[in-house]
Parts: structure tokens; C-alpha cells; sequence
């Protein structure tokens, strides 16, 4: 079996998701951790048999030994990491949004067409093993013409105006906060499921907390559930809590979505509705091994993960018999197996998401912005 | 106790509830049912014990001893019928929507304060217990200030090009179908469940059959779904399947809801979700014994019907013990209680949706049929 | 349409319920209630228009008017009563259980057939839709060859010793008290659905609360949940609060189910799941519009409540369209629906569940409590 | 970080498990695969990482640098691999059943003693971070005093007398099949989450297949659901589809559990119901980070897996954010974890089930399996 090597840039929540699910395939090899707190990526580096930690990425990029990088960091690092690891010549994984702006997210994907680099935005909500079926089923024409899609991606992590997070901070997260963070994944896995293109929007964005009580330390994403400082700062916010959108798919499909950090109870849920003229789909990533599938004439159905029961196309990303769950961290594995997969054969199609869908979440997050500024429909690029 | 008399016109599916839901209250006398099909009208009359079955309403309306009526006729003969009854000095509860234009509903408004008469608009589903528990959490502020509204309206009972129905005709249904019909429905509960206003909206609709095949024969409404005729007339559409919106409701709370007739699997789903800064509620009406309750810092809770569990003032719409459920014929029961008692005691505060309320969901309607045309944000008056 | 008159005997909980049921049908007349708290008699006869209020229920019983009557008393009276009334005549729906011992159950089931009187013992639960739905498919063969059979009917109304009602007095309730009052209608179900006999069983009860504190004053059943009774008699308890039942139903099929009414939070939940060699079907009464259906080799279905779904022998018992829900309300206009048309009809066979059908659960009750005092398996006589 | 080199035998479905899993630890190395069927040994050795791969165990127990074994073979193979792998120093993680006797078990528990090795039984399904919540939950007297303790495990892939599994051969299997393999996962997580012993029981078993069809090729666990074989021999079956068990725990608590393979539409529905005098408590394997919370005067929780609602010593089972789902895998990785840090310091007590438990689990069965022989009530040792 080929071997590969690799590297992880950031070591936040999702670095060490990202660390953990590389070790998960036997046969790509952790070569370095890269993040300027050196003391963490050093701890990292021996909790999971990372050969070397670097405070500058740049020093990683020059091993030649290095086929490929995950791109972890924050998200205002991912166009200038990703755009020197493209031209150090490697393959480059980088966690969304690919940029902060169309325009970086255009450079990217010229690059990485430029050096022939296999290059991958990480969507990795489309690699449950439901939301693949789904896909396949619209790809039978199961459900039909498509009429309708919906849905929602509601946290509550930011219900508080005590609760503080980098992603708060316009310079390090890029303008838009709660579309381009988890509405990007929801309108991904739509276009990803459905197969069409979001066409048109009206977006309405609501920054609940026009300020928020900064604390003084850093903190981890996440963590501020249980954290309670003793000195805050008042820091004025200008990213949304909220967002709303009305679409259209083209002439015919219509939809709509709402995505919030605000909505006590929520924890990650990332539900996603689709009606056809033969019959509806409905998924939800809190109960990720169910699918919903809703007929007109006969009983609706909820799928429980079953290799046995899948499309032979979906089958292949459940690795659990029926009923034993895949959760979260296996989409990681998913994704990086076809990923390593790819590099080692260039003549395969990538099953997963390139940098140019990186783009299109970026130009259908452009539109929702500008909308929502001009309080009018605007077309997507 | 004291009793009263009272007539239903209209012999629908709708009107044959309100005939069972009149018979449980046992003081209050069947004395006519009003139908221009009369065979249907006495068949009627036999089964559920009215006294008398007239093809003509004003026969009816001419019987001084009658108290009150139910307006269940297709939409169109709601104003004329519910005007002729207030004018001949019956109390009056009519079915949804009240009218076919915001004009109309005023009038109505006008007409029972001028005559000083007690006045329902039947928008029943507030009144499932669970409903009447979200609306008083909101009061007593366990939800804090509200955020977000969201949810939908969901059938598939118009998926069809084959299904037909006297609501496809905008000439008895009104110019909105999907929006009315089971939109208002969301509007009023969403308004009543939160106490504030929608006052702005963006409203996409579509048709997405723009031609129907129309059986030649008439038919029952819902009974569509196991009807297969032999022959059909291809009929223009000219009233929407679909309806998505955005609105504010004021300066702070956003939300959006989506109402479909063609959504495959979903039969009666109205789904509300309501979410504040101290917690959120859901709800649907396929499961209406169930209130999901959001919260932030503790695990969310999913309360079961038990009246010993309501809110004191959501107690008196729960009948029965926890556990027993009540369906949506005990919603008609509750209304026309509290209707009639408000009949018998001239000072009592009415506890059910009047014309007023009425004429409010033309409003909501009028502005997002509006929108819809201009494709652009539209004030609701 | 034939016109019925009937009378009701008892007045507390379920006696209210069979009232209101009662009034559903247009073409019953309410001519008495029998009850020795006669001013609870009138107040009840006023509300929901009977004729008349009488303490002794013989007095009703000379009527000759009257076609049948309803026994809602406490159980230690449906004996007696319903023997007087089928002596007198009169058509006789009893509640369950119908007799305290199998003895006295034979004796109603032989009058009955002497005196040609049509009969019920009221398990009503057998009459949501979609339990009629699951009796259908089995008959249709949907399930195959029925092998385990499984569940649970768990309440938590008498968690606390502090809960008090007349069930827990031996001598008005009989014996048994949780397999008599809720295990007996999940076995009645079990065998309903299935069209199979227990015939033997290995039971387990538990008393958990050796003693109660009884109130000094009458409260109604259920109402314990809120009471807060100043003054309390610490009272021995000889009835169970639990029982756990191991059984097969002849040579192939074997099953199980616990009954319970200490379980917290549980408010009413029957479940019965039955699997067999072609299907599965799950159905709990707290979600009573839900069936869930199991396969093995396609996706289980979770079918609402539509009529246009049901079987057609189950579609009679849903009378509202797809998603709007039918609760325990409705299971009792069900059955008297086809009561009283078997009254009217003698040569109609009855679909609802005769006295035959209550001494049935009497003898599977007395294996029950039989093995449990050998600490043994038992057969069920 | 200290190091760990480990080895795993026997490559059927449960060791690529454990493979994987014990990937995903940074710090433990996999020295070498054991499995006769060599070449599948190699193959796995090269997905993973393996440094060798052993057609025979023994060899790999010869190899002085490996501190520890996974035993993931056939169960009758448990024993004596076990046996040789502590007498060879090796501290022994061994899946279950940990023998097919009680007396093989008691001497592994008396062999490791002796030995002082590290021992486990793979009862991985205790460490869903949701089971752990139950368990504190408990432990912090959030329940009360249990009273109730019920459930199944129910699985469909043994439905069909098509359906063939090594697990059908006495031989290879012992002679329990379906208690032993799943209804010991159920006692074991009642038993650990309740904090009780099961003291008697009463067990029913069926063999449904009196017969199988076996095909004449080797199959994979769990492959046989898509299986078409050509040929097959018609072959007795001598161990149990399905077992129903009453049981009491001590005098006070009782309990009933049905285990079945049989069941059409269960996929891996281990569902555990507790109810105490304060609180009851639900979990369905099938939905792993739900947990439904029952009470009785105020309304239920469904807690969504969240670390920052979890009891403190739960929490550190969740690795990932609140509404980010861990599956079946990640179980894996929770024992192993906590198994490899007691072999690096001697003096941390286990926080994993031991060999003991197993022995435990085998006492329970072998009381099961003679109260079936004995169709009566049995003590269990």
C-alpha cells in the first residue's frame, strides 16, 4: 500500500480531529504539527506520533519528504497557507471557508489547476453516510424533480452575550460569521445533494448582540460554555448571530434556510429537507444515522444506517454493519481516505470537495451579504 | 347551565367536525344545518340530531331563537354569509380566512363591534394544549426576549397534477391558496404564540404545476388522494403550491417560515420553533402531545401532555390525564366552549381568535402576496 | 336513522369520557345517569344534557325506554350491575375489568348469551387507527408468522407513597391492581393483534410501596398528582405496583412485557412490538398516530396516520385526514359507534371486544397472579 | 508521553475495529497482527501499519517488546489465548465473552491476579458517553432508589434460516448464542449502570430455525445479509434466537430484558430503561447520544450529548462538542485509552470492565441457560 506523509497547520478543536483522523489511516504517516504555540503543537506531536512540531509553517513546506497539508488554522490563514502550500508543491486540505473574500478563494483554485495539486475544501458534512445516500437517491431520480428544499443549521453556543470565541472577531474570521461558518456547510450539502445551483437570494442577517463581553485570555472555540471570567471586555460585534434566506434553484426549485448561534437547545443541528415530485428526503446531523423519507401514496420510511441497506454508491462510506453508529469523526476518516486515495492515483475523479466548491460557498456567501446590505434579492455569481 | 341553539352552514369536511365538536358540549341544541345540496344537508341533520336541514342559509338566519352560527362554506361565501348572520344579530364563528380581501375583513370587524355580536375566526390549532403552554412560557418570560421564529407548514396532498380541489379554483378559494390556507395558520400561531407582530415580509411563492387535471365530477376536499377518474379537463393554476418568507417582527426578533402542499410525506406538519435568550420551544402538529423545550445550560426537555405539568393557564385546555392524547377534534371542543361561554356572560374577556384576528392574517397575507409580485421586502400594514 | 336511548352508571374519570363519547353520536339520546353522589349525577346530566339524574341505578334500570347502558363504576360494581342490567334487558357496555374474578366473569358471559343482549367489555385501546392498522397487516400476513411479542404499558401516577386513590383498596378494585388496570390491556392488545393466546406465563409483581398515606377525604382518580393532603392514614397496600410476565403463546411464540404505574415519566405509555418472520411493527400510545414498521431488508417505515395509507378494514376507524391527529378521546366513539349499530342490526357481527373478550383477560389475570405466588410458570386456563 | 507496543488477534469484523481504534492512540504502536489466515493478516498489517503480521499467536507472545494483546478471535478461542498470553507477561485486553465457561473464566480472573496483568473485557458498549451519564447519574442518587430495570437488544441479521454466522456453531460460539453475545452486553450495562447484581432469573429461549441453511463457503460476521449463496446444507441449530428473562436485583428492584436476532427493522437496539423513586432514565443504542430522562412533576429531558452538560465524571467520554455525534468506534477509543494508561501506572484502578466482569457476565448467563433447562425461577452464583 502507498504511503503518504503529511502535515496538520493548527491545532484548535478541529486541528486535533484533523490529527486524530490521519493516525486512523495506517498508511499515511504524521511528518510534522505546525502552529506558533510551539509548547501545544510539541505536546500534540507526542500524544499522536507526529515525527517533528514547527512554530512556522513555512519550515514544514520545505520538506520535500511532505506530500500533502491540512490547513486548520484561523480562518483569515487559510488563503496565504494554502496559497504557499500550493506552490511548495503540496496537496493541500484546507478547513472552510477555503478564503475570506471570492477573490482569494479565485487565486486558489487557479493555483492549485496551475500545479496539478489535488486540493480539497473540507465539507466534511456530506460524508455521513445518510447525506451520501440522499445523494444517491436524487441520482436514481428516486425523489423526482426537485420542488423544495429547506432547512436549518442552529447552535446555541453563542446564546450569551458572555460567550466569546475567535470567530467573534471580524479580522481573524472574515466578515460574515454564522453563514459563511455553518450556513456554508448547510447551502454545500444542498447544492452537493440536490445537484443544482442556488441561483438567486434574499438574505436578512441579525447581529443580536451588538456588543459582547470580550474576555482577557484566550480560549479555545467551544470552550466558553463553562468558562466564566472575572474581567470581561465590552467589544463591539459585526458579524451576524443570524441569518435567513429565501432562494431559488434555477426556475423552478424554491427554498429556504435559517442558520443561528442563538437558538437555545441547538446544539449542531444541521437539518436539511428535500421534496421532490416522487418524494421528500429529510436528515439531521444530531441523529445522523436516520434518514427520513417522506412518500405520498405509501408509508414514509426512516433509514437506519445499514451498509446492507444503502446505495451501492453511499455503501461505501458506512464501515459499521447496521445500527452500530458513525458519527462525526468518521466523515474526517471518510474524506481522508478518498483524499490520499486521489493523490496516490492521478488519474482518480475526487469524491470530495474541491477548492472551486470553496469558491462557490464563498460566491453564494458574497451574494447573501450584499442582499441582506441592499434589503433585496440579489443573483449568486 | 345555561344552553343555547345554534346552526352550521357548510357540510364539508370541515363542517361535519364542527357538527361532532358542537354535539359534545351537550347545552347547546343542533337546531338547522345550512346546505344548498339539502339531501346532504338532511342526512346530516339525522346523524348528529339538528332539528332541521335548509338548502337556503337566510331561512335560518330568519329563526329568532337561533343564538349563534358556524360559517364552514368554501372561502368565498364567507363574507357574505358571516355579514347576513351578524345583520340578522346571530353571534358568528367563521372558518379561516375570514374573507377573501383585507376589505372584507374590515367590514366584518366593523359590522359585529357596530352590532355588538361575539365573533370567532376558527384558527382552532392554538388551541391544542401544548400551544397554549408555549404561548404561556412566553408570558411568564421563561423564554427571555424572543430571537428567532421559524418552522413550516408542510402537506402532500396537492403533490399531485392529478389531485384536484374546490381550493385550486382562486374563484371560491381567493387569489392565495398555499399561503392562505395553511399559512395563516402559521402566521396566527406564531403571532398569538409570541405576543408580537410580523411587520415586514419577503415572500416567494410558486406554482409548480401550472396546469391541473380537474376531475369532471365534484369531490370531497382530501379525498382526492384514492380518487382515480376517468376523465379530466387540463385546467389552469392561478393560485401558488408553495410559499417561502423572511420577516421581522420589529426591530430585534427575525424569522422565516416556509408552507407547502406539495411536500411528500409531511400530511398536517406545522412545525413552530420560537427561540430566546433564556430558551426555545417547538412543536408539531403531527405529534401535538409533545413540546420540546430548548435550553442552553441544562438538557432540553420533551414534555409529554399532562395537565398536572401545564402552566396553570394552559391547564384548562388539556381534558384529559398525562399521556392521554388529544387530537385535533379536541381543539374544536375547547374553542366552542369558551365561544359559547362568552355568549352566555357579556363581560367575559374572549379566549379564542376573533374577526379582528382575522383580518389581521389578510393582512400578513396581502402583504406577502405583494412582496411576491415585487419581488421585494413589503411593510405589513 | 335508528334513534338509541342509554344511560350511564358512574361518574368519575372515564365515565365523564363516555359522556362526552356518547354525545359524538347524533342519534343516542342520553336518557340517565345513575350515581349515588346525586348532585354529581345532576351536574353532569345538566352539562351534557341527559334527561335525568338518579342515585340508584336500578330506578334506571326499570325504564323500559332505555336500549343499554354504560357501567363506569368502580370495579367491584360491574359485576352486579352489569348482571341487574342484562336481566333487565338492557344492552350492557362494561368497563374493564369486567368482573373481579373469573368466576363472575363466566357468569356475565353465560347471562348474556341467554338473555341474546349485545355485550362489551371496554378495551378500547384496541381502537386507534393504527392499531386496527397493525391487526390488518397480520391478518394480511404483512408481519408472516409471529414470533416474539414484546412491550411494556408504564405509567408514573403512583410513583410516591404519597399518591392515594381507590384503586389501591382491595376491596374496590379487586386483587390485582397494575396488571388488572393497564396489564390487562396490553395483553387484550397483544392477542387482539396478534390473533394469538397467551398460554402460559411466568409473573413477577412487586409491591414497592408496602404502605401508602392515604387521605382522610375522596379524591378523584389521577387527581393525586397535584393533591396535597394535609392529613394522611399510613395504610397497608396488598395490590401491585409492578409486574414483569415472561409468556408464550403456544408451541412457537414467545413474548414478554412489564406493567407498571411507579415509572417515572412515563404518563401513559402502552408500546406493543410484535415481530415476525416477514416484518416487525412497533406502536406506543403516546404517539398513538405513529406506527412504526420494521423490515429487514428495506428501510422501516414509519407510517402516520392517513386513512388513504391505513388497510381497509382500518380505515373505518380514522375519521379525519392524514396528520391530524385522533386521540384517546376518539378510541371511545369508535367502539360505540359499532355498538350501537350492532344493537340496531342483530344479525351485524361485533367488531369491538365482548364480554367473552373480558373474561379472557380475567383468566390470563388469574395465571398471572397464580404464578407469581408459586414462583412458577403457570397455563393460562 | 510513555509508548506501548501491542499486537491483536483474530481479523474478523471486531478486530479491524480494534485495529483502527487503537490507531487513533498517538502512542501505541501495533507490533504485530496474529491470525492463521496469513494473508489477511499481511494485508491488514499493511492498511494499518503493523510492523509484522503471525500466522500463529504464540509466536507473537514470544516477542518480549510487546506489553499487550487485543484477543478478538472466535469466542472458544478467548480461553486459551488469554490463558497463554498472561502466563506470557502480556497484559490482555480480551473481547467477550471473556470464556464459554464459567470455570475457564474464573481461572483467567485468578491467572491475572496471579500474574498482576492488566486485564479487560470488551464490554466497550458501557464507555457512549451517554451510558457513563446514566451511570453518574445514578451514582450522584439522581434517581433514587431503583426499582425497575428493563429493555432488550434486538437485531434482525439472523432473521432468515439464510442468514448464516459462524456464531451458529456451538463449537466456535459456546452454547449460548444470542444471550451470550448481546443479552450479556444488556446485563452487563444494567448491572454496571445500576450499581446492582442480578440475584435470580427466569428465562425463556427459542430456537425459531430448528434448522439453517449453511453455505458451503466461509462468510464474514454480518455479510450474510446480501449473501445469495448456491449452495447450501440444511444444518441443526442447537444455541438460542432469542431469550426473554424476568430477573430481580436483590429483594427490592426487578427487571425484564428480551435479547433477540430475529427482530425485523432492529438493527443494534440495545434500548436500557431505569426507574427509581426519583427519576427514570432511557437509552437506545440505535440513537447513542440521546438520553431521555424521565420524571414525574415536571416535564422529561432529552439531553443531546454535550460535554458541558454532562456530570463531571462523564465528560471526559466526550471528546467532541456538544451535537458533534460519537459512535460505536469511539467507544473503542475510550477503553483503549483508559486500558494502555493503567498499564503505564500500576497504581490507577481500572476504569474499565476486568476479567472479572466477564466472569460475572458468564455467572448470569450460565443461571439463564439453566433456568430454561429447569423452566423455572434459578439463583444466580
Amino acid at each position: 500500500m502507498k504511503k503518504f506523509r503529511t502535515a496538520v497547520f493548527g491545532t484548535g478543536f478541529v486541528g486535533r480531529v484533523h490529527l486524530e483522523g490521519i493516525r486512523r489511516l495506517g498508511y499515511v504517516q504524521l511528518a510534522a504539527i505546525g502552529e506558533p504555540q510551539i509548547e501545544k503543537a510539541q505536546h500534540l506531536a507526542d500524544e499522536f506520533g507526529a515525527e517533528r512540531a514547527e512554530a512556522d509553517y513555512r519550515k514544514v513546506l520545505e520538506d520535500p519528504s511532505i506530500d500533502a497539508v491540512h490547513v486548520c488554522t484561523p480562518n483569515f490563514l487559510h488563503f496565504p497557507i494554502a496559497k504557499d502550500a500550493i506552490q511548495a508543491g503540496k496537496h493541500v486540505l484546507c478547513e472552510k471557508p477555503l478564503a475570506t473574500s471570492v477573490e482569494e478563494g479565485r487565486q486558489l483554485v487557479a493555483l492549485a489547476r496551475e500545479h496539478k495539486r489535488r486540493n480539497a475544501t473540507f465539507h466534511n458534512l456530506r460524508y455521513y453516510p445518510m447525506v451520501q445516500q440522499m445523494r444517491r437517491m436524487r441520482e436514481d431520480g428516486d425523489l423526482g424533480e426537485i420542488l423544495v428544499v429547506q432547512g436549518t443549521y442552529s447552535q446555541d453556543w453563542l446564546l450569551y452575550d458572555t460567550d466569546w470565541n475567535w470567530r467573534l472577531v471580524a479580522k481573524e474570521n472574515g466578515p460574515s460569521r454564522c453563514l459563511a461558518d455553518i450556513g456554508s456547510h448547510w447551502c454545500d450539502m444542498a447544492e452537493h445533494v440536490t445537484g443544482l445551483r442556488i441561483t438567486s437570494v434574499c438574505a436578512d442577517l441579525q447581529t443580536f448582540h451588538k456588543t459582547r463581553k470580550q474576555p482577557k485570555g484566550p480560549i479555545e472555540t467551544f470552550a466558553g460554555k463553562t468558562l466564566r471570567p472575572e474581567d470581561y471586555i465590552e467589544t463591539p460585534i459585526d458579524t451576524e448571530d443570524f441569518g435567513a434566506v429565501v432562494f431559488r434553484m434555477g426556475d423552478r426549485t424554491r427554498g429556504s434556510f435559517v442558520a443561528s448561534q442563538v437558538s437555545a437547545g441547538r446544539k449542531n443541528r444541521l437539518s436539511l429537507e428535500i421534496y421532490g415530485t416522487k418524494g421528500g428526503v429529510s436528515w439531521d446531523q444530531e441523529k445522523p444515522d436516520e434518514l427520513w423519507i417522506g412518500q405520498r401514496n405509501s408509508a414514509n420510511q426512516v433509514m437506519v444506517k445499514d451498509p446492507s441497506l444503502l446505495k451501492p454508491k453511499a455503501r461505501p462510506f458506512a464501515d459499521l454493519p447496521g445500527g452500530h453508529s458513525e458519527g462525526y469523526d468518521d466523515t474526517f476518516k471518510q474524506v481522508f481516505r478518498r483524499f490520499y486515495r486521489s493523490i496516490g492515483d492521478p488519474g482518480e475523479e475526487p469524491d470530495y470537495p474541491q477548492f472551486a466548491d470553496g469558491l462557490r460557498g464563498l460566491q453564494i456567501l458574497e451574494a447573501e451579504m450584499q442582499s441582506h446590505k441592499q434589503h433585496a434579492w440579489v443573483d449568486v455569481a
